[in-house]
């Protein structure tokens, strides 16, 4: 389980540090020997912040209180607290006990509002979180503030991932550098300690909260929402994106100001990066797998059609097996519940047409298909042929290796 | 891949026959060799009909020519023509070409109205049916008709499957007693050969088409409608009930008849029982897991909660670790997407309350759910703890055998 994903990017990428963020971190033994598990990030007084969640009706302690301190801190952040190891879900009262504890000592130790303090928790759910050991390292750390980079801050928030996940891009908006760095962890969508999906994203850019709200959701949809492992859904899964407005643009209080175009679209991009970097840790995958859906009734109906193929365990499992069926893929459609016509779908695979009118493409050239499947990234294209609605999403293989990650673990 | 799955019935069950159906199977190589694969069961003149057929919206075309049938055929029927080793299914034009042939020649030759032909296809898809190889036998099979049994029925009408499905109840109508009895055939929802789930039913009893059709959608709902081995939807999934009238009993002709309620009961179970051996047969099954559901919002909620329990990869891994992972079933109501409330619920495992109240219950005994989790019959009962719905599911867990059985497999 050591073992780096075949999948993994060659080397951690370069992270330009974002004005106004400070790293620290530490091992403080929530449950790793021998490793940082505590992240903390201090965000520059007024700093903007926007917080998307897991869709799971039994959210955990910490997602709770994040929705909260969004609302009672006016989107305005001072510090993220997150740890790893533990991820201080389905521990009922004790749990909320434990994240009141952690934001109340962060809010003295650090200066601020409890309602500008964000925390996250990550790793075996069910038991109780040992917050002191966190409560206690926050005076230490706030004196270690700058200490860390990027690439430690990813670190310390792994779990059962193989490689520390970030990315960085550089924009203008107007005449102002900015940038945007982040880092994500994940690898099942719940893995065997529960890993949960995170990301914390950065900028030094001035954007006005409610804007900053508006860019993280639409973004996301089109990232971490559009990437599945096992179609589980982790109780803790959280996005939170800073903007600690230390570059010096105009702030930006509207999401159709014409300055944030070059932003948005290098924001997107990072999220898909990251999302992907996720996928690409995937437990026992070995291909990558883009879907893309075009020609559905909505984009929105083609996006549960491209889950729907990309949960499929029969179209998972083939391509594991490198077997170019298309035969599930149809069947995969038809099962997303969306407008669909037999007759009328065409299934590409590695840019080949191998299915359309209701059959087979006869005589199809079979060889390039073969050598695509052998590679290990895979792009499947449908289009369902009715309509001009289009989505893509990613996912992985389904491979002996999942199975042993999951059903041979013991906790 | 032939080996009898661990999960079977000890033997094959004693099948009572049904006044006025006959069967007739022979082997006419439209895939396999050295074995049945078309099976014909010759009805009564005005035998009832009722059929509930695949939710995929890129059904097949058998499927579709069903569906037809039981409007132009008024729900009356006198044939059913099945074959193993085609599905018929993505084969465009032609494929509805096969269908046609099929059911015009067997009206021919059983001497009926197209409309009271009902045909089903299973195997693998995509592949042109030899529908000549069908069309060719049916007058030769004609003159067989009674020489099959419900065994041999139910073998040439089995894929992927390890064991042949039946089951048989008598019951009383008012003072006349009748029989029921089936076959059915399945084990991936859909396996590597497309393993559809097929199950026809048998009655002697008279009751009218628009009876039988509204038995037999409420008792598909808690059957195969409540099973799940993969999450995967076949495009063939059929299931017919006919019944002949030949018992004797004075034709039933409104379903809140008094006298119907003990076949009811009886109709259910068996189609309960069917839809287990094919949960029983799932590809690499090690475990047989019952989900109930109760305290959730309405029937439908507990439905899909207990459904999105049994699809979770995570918890099907964990139960073939034999690992009584309650987080994953958390995990997994969390997902369903219906009212959830994190606190209330209760989770127990082999009858031992586990967690509760937002938590683990402390100090449980885990003696005797360790034993509970190494045998191969797993009981999980989650109580929602906001309403009185309920529902029960079953499933198989997901070990490496699904894996080598669909990915390792080469068409």
């Amino acid at each position: 389980m050591t073992d780096i994903s075949p999948l993994a990017p060659e080397k951690f990428p370069d992270v330009d540090p974002v004005k106004g963020v400070r790293f620290a971190t530490r091992g403080v033994g929530v449950k790793y020997e021998g490793r940082t598990d505590l992240m903390v990030a201090e965000l520059a007084q007024g700093s903007a912040i926007a917080g998307v969640f897991t869709q799971s009706l039994t959210a955990s302690a910490p997602v709770d209180a994040c929705r909260e301190a969004l609302v009672s801190g006016k989107g305005r952040a001072r510090c993220m607290i997150v740890n790893s190891g533990n991820a201080n879900a389905f521990n009922g009262k004790k749990g909320i006990a434990s994240v009141e504890n952690i934001v109340k000592a962060s809010a003295d130790i650090f200066g601020c509002e409890e309602g500008e303090i964000f925390t996250a928790s990550t790793g075996v759910i069910g038991e109780a979180l040992p917050d002191a050991k966190i409560t206690g390292a926050l005076a230490e750390m706030k004196g270690m503030l700058g200490t860390a980079s990027f690439e430690d801050a990813a670190k310390a928030i792994m779990t059962t991932d193989t490689y520390a996940k970030a990315g960085s891009k550089k924009v203008k908006i107007g005449d102002v550098e900015v940038t945007i760095s982040g880092i994500a962890k994940g690898s099942g969508m719940i893995a065997p300690n529960m890993a949960t999906m995170l990301s914390f994203v950065f900028t030094d850019a001035a954007i006005a909260p409610d804007v900053l709200q508006g860019l993280l959701k639409e973004a996301t949809d089109k990232s971490f929402n559009a990437i599945t492992v096992d179609s589980d859904t982790s109780t803790s899964d959280t996005v939170l994106l800073a903007a600690t407005g230390k570059a010096g643009n105009g702030e930006i209080t509207s999401v159709g100001d014409a300055n944030l175009g070059e932003f948005k679209q290098a924001f997107e991009a990072l999220m898909i990066d990251l999302a992907q970097q996720i996928v690409r840790d995937g437990e026992g995958a070995t291909k990558f797998i883009s879907i893309k859906v075009k020609g559905a009734e909505t984009d929105g109906a083609a996006k549960r059609i491209a889950l729907a193929i990309a949960n499929s365990p029969l179209v998972k499992t083939a391509i594991a097996g490198e077997d170019a069926n298309w035969g599930r893929i149809v069947m995969a459609v038809g099962k997303a519940g969306e407008k669909a016509d037999r007759d009328k779908l065409q299934i590409s695979i590695g840019g080949v047409l191998i299915a359309g009118e209701g059959e087979a493409v006869e005589g199809y050239d079979e060889a390039p298909v073969a050598a695509h499947m052998k590679g290990d990234e895979i792009d499947v294209l449908v289009d369902v042929g009715i309509a001009s609605g289009e989505a893509t999403v990613w996912t992985c293989d389904l491979t002996h290796g999942y199975i042993t990650i999951n059903a041979d673990y013991r906790s």
